[in-house]
């Protein structure tokens, strides 16, 4: 036994596999996941996984690594969530989004950080020598709202398109303000003093690891675009260029310390019409296939490891700091989301309600990405009380918030999601006002969103697609696209439903199939089907005959000389055979 | 920059990129693979890349890991040869190749052992102090051929199909022969006396490594098609289980000294038909694509590492050693395959021709298996000379056989594939005299391979196919889908064709779904589609109609209150526009 040599590999194997099990597992049982939000089944099991460590082991079970939950863990969720995200509510809401994730995380990151400082001052609780740096600290990571844990309890809840997308998006835009907090409290914690013009340069920071990430990414978005133009004769490896250069985007903003978020989401953005456009249908489901698959394995291993590393004695107790975090979690987030749409409110027509303002607010829930960040600090006295609070407000968001909801939605009546698609009637009257509202901006000399993204798309099809498309010279009309589209899946329809079979041309290609003698081809061009029947049909056919055919024998044994047909079973025939092959030996 | 946070991931990523470039650059000139095989090309850029890497830092580049080689790059070509090996002329030929793996591979080995020790004799050479065990050690690494190698050059050259298996059938299952022998010999250099004892305990580890890979390969595989009964609700994790479970019996035969690459063959083999009968379509395609993708992307890597690898200080020259290698590696092959063949050929109606032999002789390709078990020797003082003659012997067999195999195939007129597959009246008449030899087989009392083909059938049918697939309780016919088949290939290709317009069901289709207000429902329940235009089909009109529709206005300014309709450019339009905003402004 030699397991030494394959330890890494066969644990992370091991590892994946559980995720994959257990996620089986919840979906066995219909009516647990309705209940109870996937993320903290997973937790549970961690939990589970980490008392049994804990016991078998008599010391606390590995923490998740901080490295790999942000090299290895993340990217994919990220990367899921930027290709897949819905562009139309995103940019419709982005200066919203940006408001919240922006305003709103600062706001809570002072808010927490100083009330929390207050809270020390108390002689009672014990807490005097945690400094008010530490506190803003401490602020700063425990503010960010997680995509990871929001996506999994919103995916399952299904409100309305703008609720979902303010929520999902500040999750997701909130990290390069995260980032950027938690480095600079944690370089002045290292710092003897602090110096104004620091504090004028975090400032300015922002806008370079917001914009930085988005920049690179865009860059490396384009360049996949590029370089799939090229893949025409290896379709094969065309799925590895939308990975390759989304992960290898995420590393080049963390390598110069941008946010990788924005990053990998701009890139996955960015290169996404042009790449759908270049590669083929098979490369496109394999993309969207392992996008979702990566994403949900890794969601899994998170909430697992979240479980894991919570057992064990990385923990200080102290009751009224760690209660107070909580507090000041709920009421700052609270506060912010009304002040904020009050002021979002009074410029926008669409307003946002209350209701959408309880669930923005509640839904802010806290995950990995803070508990990784606690575990990132330097050494200090205080930091296992850190990671307690970070542990409790995690659990208490993703457990009680996360639990409590769905039946909140439900008793709210908040406006959910429409549960079928727009009709092409509503479609073509939106895309109309769109048009007509770029007219009027136009006319009217007020560059709004939709004469930017007028504009956008003029220098799209001026300039980028030539770029990054193959097939640009001869583009097919968008019109006779949808019209092969429909016919494709009208014909597989049809077929399904056997209909296709009363008409004409449906006998001939069978028997053309069947009989594909050179002989016969005349029948196929007769019917004007241009090539003979093609080596894939043939190849399909192969197959099947070849794992069934073979049963005909055992129904029918014609070839025993001592039985009539069918009055012999497969086991006395069995006999019969051994029988005779004894007499013959 | 923080350059050393993201190292590890940037540079396998980086390394894999690179990989991928490569080959797209082949591709870009069409001449060039069809006269240089692909593999030779890599390793012509690897040798560039380890020129560079030397020249920069003068110190040698580093040389591939065999840990990196055996537990990462190996799996996945191993993985795809398996899952892709077509399993008739495989099992047909089954005895003929585990004679050329098993005798003819022990052959090699002995015959350039020995035959290297005797040159080791004579004393102008100065190599005396190379022991017979050392010699054998050597020929035990060099006599593998390699399934890498050979099946990048052998996927090219389009030999009939009985002669592929045979060689890459041959290079596959040596495998075990291999690892045995060469892990025999090392333990035998290491030991001060060799009793007899040892040499009977080598005989038999022969059959529990091989025997022993492919339980536990079989074992993991019946599991993993046992998983996919239950991914029901969860198909986008189905393709994971595919991988892990094989990549799972790879590491696990390792674990156990037994042979990773049987496993991972039977492995694949063994749970294909019944994964592909529970996962979904779309998993299939994925599973099918991913693995071709990950096989395609190690062997490239491998390649190119093989070339870096070469570059550098760790050779030791000695002519007449590296030379007589070469020559014995040529000569023993030879003479292993003609001798084997006769005895084939004295018990096989079908034989195989003097050109096959040839061919057989002539492709056995050395590769990044001998070079990755030269760089496993334990430290000696002449460890050197056998990397430089490995090195040597893989070069002159990818370059000087590779090369010239593809013209020499052409020369002699080797029986070539058939370029089209068989008809399906010759489909049938090969399984009715299936089922007819396997009748004689039967009364005759003739244990062949027709009589267990069909004892496996029937035990696959009564026992395993109950347990592993989800839906055998109510199989369909497999006529029926056929039938479904042919009929769902035939409507997209009538609708490609655009034939299927001039039917009666096809506008009322297109109608209902441009207009689907629930008034229209009467109209579709008329032409008997039993749904309503479903959810996919507008949702893919929705993005076609987002994507285009919005040119529409660039085409026609109907909003423009100063120009007719038609008369102005876009550029015009635009200026246009500015001055208007001007005087607004």
């Amino acid at each position: 036994l030699d397991y030494q040599h394959v330890q890494v590999p066969f644990e992370i194997t091991l590892w994946i596999m559980l995720a994959s099990l257990a996620k089986i597992g919840f979906h066995l049982y219909n009516k647990l996941p309705s209940v109870v939000p996937e993320s903290c089944l997973l937790i549970f099991v961690g939990l589970i996984m980490g008392g049994i460590i804990y016991g078998l082991n008599d010391r606390s079970p590995p923490v998740m690594d901080s490295d790999i939950f942000f090299l290895y863990l993340l990217p994919p969720i990220v990367l899921d969530a930027g290709y897949f995200m819905p562009s139309r509510p995103f940019f419709e809401n982005i200066g919203t989004i940006l408001l919240y994730a922006v305003v709103g995380t600062i706001w809570n990151v002072f808010g927490i950080g100083f009330s929390l400082y207050g809270i020390c001052q108390v002689k009672a609780f014990q807490l005097q020598d945690v400094s008010l740096l530490h506190n803003l600290l401490f602020g700063s990571l425990i503010a960010a709202v997680d995509p990871v844990a929001v996506l999994a309890v919103f995916e399952e809840i299904h409100v309305n398109e703008k609720l979902h997308i303010l929520v999902f998006g500040e999750s997701l835009l909130n990290d390069a303000v995260t980032v950027v907090l938690y480095k600079l409290f944690r370089s002045f914690c290292e710092m003897p003093t602090i110096k104004s013009v620091d504090v004028f340069a975090g400032v300015g920071k922002f806008f370079v690891v917001g914009l930085g990430g988005v920049l690179v990414g865009l860059s490396f978005g384009f360049t996949a675009a590029f370089t799939t133009r090229f893949t025409k004769d290896i379709r094969v490896i065309e799925p590895l260029f939308v990975f390759l250069y989304s992960y290898l985007s995420y590393l080049t903003a963390e390598m110069f310390h941008l946010s990788g978020i924005m990053a990998i989401i701009s890139c996955a953005m960015g290169m996404k019409r042009y790449v759908e456009a270049n590669i083929s249908l098979k490369s496109h489901t394999t993309v969207k296939y392992f996008m979702k698959m990566w994403s949900s394995v890794s969601d899994t291993l998170i909430f697992i490891f979240l479980g894991v590393s919570t057992i064990g004695e990385n923990h200080e107790w102290n009751w009224p700091y760690i209660c107070f975090t909580v507090i000041f979690c709920l009421i700052w987030r609270a506060l912010g989301v009304l002040v904020l749409t009050f002021f979002v409110n009074r410029f926008h027509v669409n307003t946002i309600t209350s209701k959408d303002q309880f669930i923005i607010a509640y839904g802010g829930l806290r995950g990995a990405i803070c508990f990784s960040l606690v575990f990132l600090l330097p050494d200090f006295h205080r930091k296992k009380l850190f990671i307690a609070a970070t542990t409790v407000v995690i659990l208490f968001t993703v457990f009680i918030q996360g639990m409590t909801i769905r039946p909140l939605v439900d008793l709210l009546a908040v406006k959910r999601k429409r549960e079928s698609a727009p009709t092409v009637g509503e479609q073509i009257h939106i895309r109309f006002l769109d048009h007509l509202l770029a007219g009027i901006e136009d006319i009217s000399g007020h560059w709004g969103q939709y004469y930017w993204k007028d504009k956008l798309e003029y220098f799209n099809s001026k300039y980028l697609q030539k770029i990054l498309l193959r097939e640009y010279d001869q583009p097919k009309s968008s019109i006779v696209l949808l019209y092969e589209k429909l016919e494709r899946k009208h014909a597989i329809e049809l077929a399904q439903a056997g209909q296709l079979g009363h008409g004409p041309a449906h006998p001939s290609f069978l028997c053309s199939a069947f009989l594909c003698s050179s002989s016969d081809r005349t029948v196929i061009t007769d019917q004007k089907l241009e090539d003979a029947p093609n080596p894939d049909v043939l190849d399909n056919m192969q197959e099947i005959l070849a794992r069934n055919l073979y049963r005909i024998r055992r129904t029918g044994p014609a070839y025993n000389r001592h039985t009539l047909p069918g009055d012999s079973e497969p086991t006395e025939q069995a006999k019969e055979i051994l029988i005779l092959r004894h007499k013959s030996l």
